[in-house]
Order: structure tokens, then sequence, then C-alpha cells
């Protein structure tokens, strides 16, 4: 690791910014668990999502994840990148079994609750049950919804692509139905995720409540931008 | 769309709750902006990111993205998915051809100028220019940084990932370089991305500023939750 005080070259006001680099070599050379942390925080916020499934036996399933990303609108189209050795591998088997499940974003009132069920569970134990969340259930779909959550997603599994380069999945599903708390939608059909008090991950284990700075128009060349209500 | 008054049944407190519900034929019935808007947002918080690039023509590329994703931490790989008919093209472009490319966080000073990055210029135009950012090299890696960004990743090309539900690709990469704010990276690896004021996206083009709510020790079973420093 080099430390290196450098001046900005920004035509931006810049206070003065002192960077550390870390190569590649360095990232290498951290113990397991220091890299995990730092890694994991690289890629930016993410959405802090409940993601539900019903296995085979009628047992209810919930894990929170981080990893939901937007793969298309239409068809309407997230992605969820799991690995098969975590203790989130239920999630994936029931997803595969039943081809039904749900991402139920997080707000700031059940965040202790959602970061709780990635705790390992005995089987036979719902997580729902565990952490003090309450499913619910859609006639569209053969998954829990979490009851307390105010942006909900029914999903049918479409599609696992397996990333050979680590042995990670893009589980990729459709989006058959939304259940959104309806103060939240806007004209134009922008949801406000401030305004749902949608929280985001920064990390593994840092949760985060977003304030909005602005909207933005849509970008033109010779167009200054305008704040959109 | 069915709008349903409904009585939460949460042990969690909850002031009530009225969602809408929209079917996956109500989301086809939108009209395409509409559609966009509203699908975009249900993803969740994005991190906001500007990608890097040079052409082998030697002319700077710069495009601000929403879709980057944590693939993996040892080796530390960063996945970007990409739509092949977007004006982000020029990207996926340069990244094909030369291998290299960077991921530079987006804070709130810089926010208008990442989001005026995705006009439409002109080739020939390097958006750096056009929007006021400045390039910044590394001995590392044939793609520029963005001096203003106070976290910086450097990236190898490793793997483009074809979806073909939907025409996008999932492009993956190998973190060979990170140059971040010093005073954000803990002793034990995590980087608190709301003291490096690294903005998220809530749909196409909103932009929300975080404020950290609490770190948690990672969960087991019987034991309570903990909150981190």
């Amino acid at each position: 690791m080099r430390n290196c005080a450098r001046r900005s070259r920004a035509r931006w006001p810049l206070s003065s910014l002192t960077l550390s680099t870390f190569g590649g070599e360095d990232i290498a050379a951290m113990d397991d668990r220091h890299r995990v942390f730092f890694v994991n925080a690289l890629t930016g916020f993410k959405p802090a999502s409940l993601v539900g499934t019903r296995g085979p036996d009628g047992q209810d399933n919930l894990a929170v994840f981080s990893s939901v990303v937007h793969i298309g609108a239409n068809p309407p189209l997230l992605g969820l990148v799991s690995r098969p050795s975590s203790v989130r591998r239920h999630t994936l088997e029931n997803i595969t079994a039943t081809g039904a499940y749900t991402v139920n974003h997080v707000h700031s009132g059940i965040v202790a609750a959602a970061h709780q069920t990635s705790a390992r569970y005995n089987e036979g134990v719902s997580e729902f049950d565990a952490v003090g969340l309450s499913p619910e259930y859609s006639e569209r779909l053969k998954a829990p919804y979490v009851a307390e959550s105010r942006l909900r997603i029914g999903l049918e599994h479409r599609q696992t692509v397996d990333i050979e380069l680590n042995g990670t999945h893009l589980v990729i599903g459709e989006i058959v139905e939304v259940q959104v708390d309806e103060g939240a939608v806007a004209e134009d059909g922008w949801i406000d995720l401030g305004a749902l008090d949608s929280v985001t991950v920064g990390g593994l284990d840092a949760y985060y409540q977003a304030r909005r700075l602005a909207r933005f128009s849509y970008a033109k060349p010779d167009r200054p931008l305008r704040e959109l209500d």
C-alpha cells in the first residue's frame, strides 16, 4: 500500500484529497475477512432486499441480499447474484424448485430484523419467525412477501446464468406483481425510494438512510439539466 | 391496477400502509417511458458510478452507470450490466478493445456533471471536457480515472456474459487498483461510503445522499446483534 498525498488537478472545486492506493497484489495479500469487508464496499451503495421463498415442503425462507440488479424493463427482469456456498443456498434451491420468489425492500424500521436473517438458522426454522417479520401471501405467487415491507416484488424464475470465473450465479426472474405504498409512485411512473424509506447497504453490514439531492431531466448535449420535482 | 386498502398483520409496529398492486399485465400495458421509470426504481438503491475508458484511438470516454454489482472478493470481481443499444456502447467497445476501465464513485459535488455524461455527445467529444471533469492517469491502467472522485477502481476485463433473455451483457472485470480517500477506510478493511459522500441512485435520474443508520455485527442464531462503531 502506498500513501500518495497529492494535489487535485480538478477543475471542480475540491478540498485537498489524500488518497491511499491499493494494487491488486495488496488486495490479494489481505487476510480473508479484511478483503471481504474491503471489496464488498467498493461496489458503492447497494439495495437492501429480503428475498422470500417457500420450499417444496411448505417451509418459508427469508434471506437478506444486497446484490439485486436491474436487468431490463421490457420484459421487466431483475437479477440476483448468489454464491453457492453461502447460507443463502436455501433461497437458490427453493427458487429452482418452485420457480417463485419475492424481493421486499427493507426500511429503517426493519433493518435489524433484516440483517438477522443472515444468521445460520437450522433447517426447519423459518427466518420470519426467528426475526419477527410476517409472511403474507398473494394469489399469484407460491412465495411469501414480507408484510412489513413497503415495496414488494413477486418474481417468476426465468434463467440462472453460471459465472464460471468464481462459481457464482446470476439468478434472473421476471416481475409478475408489484405491491407498493401508493403515495410513493409519481405520475410518470418513477418511485421515490426516499419516500418509502428504503435503505441502502455499504459493504456487508452497514445500512444507510437516503435523502434526495435531485432528480434530473433527460440529459442533452446542448441543454443544461433541469431539476424535476 | 387495483388499489388494495388493507390492514397490516405485522408484529412490527407499522403505521397503516395503503398498497397499490400492479400485475405483470399492468406493467406490460404501461407506455414505454412510464414502464422504464417504474421498473428501474423497483431494484432499490443503486450505486452511482462513472465508468472511464479510452478508445484504441486515444479518445477518452466517460459514462454514468447505476448497474455495478459485486461478483466476488477473491479474486476481486465487479460486474456491470449494459444494453448493447444504449449510448454507453462506446464504453463496451472500449472495454473489449483495450481490456481496461475504471469505476469512479460519484459524490454530491459532481452529481450533475455525472448525470450530464448520459447525453449523446458526438464521436470525438470527450465527456470529460463536455461536463467539466478531469481525467487522471495511472501507470497501471490504459483508462482514465476521474480526478474529482474519492473512490476510484481500476479494472481489467475478464469476461462478458451474454444474457439472452433480453440482449444485455454482464461485463465482469478484476480489480487491479483502488484509490480511495484514506480517512474512509476502517481498520478492518470496511469503507464508510457515507464518509466518502458517495451518492446513490433511485430509478434512472434521482440521486440521493446517504446517512448511516447502523453497522451490525455478524448475525448468529442465538445472539442479539451488536452495533459496530
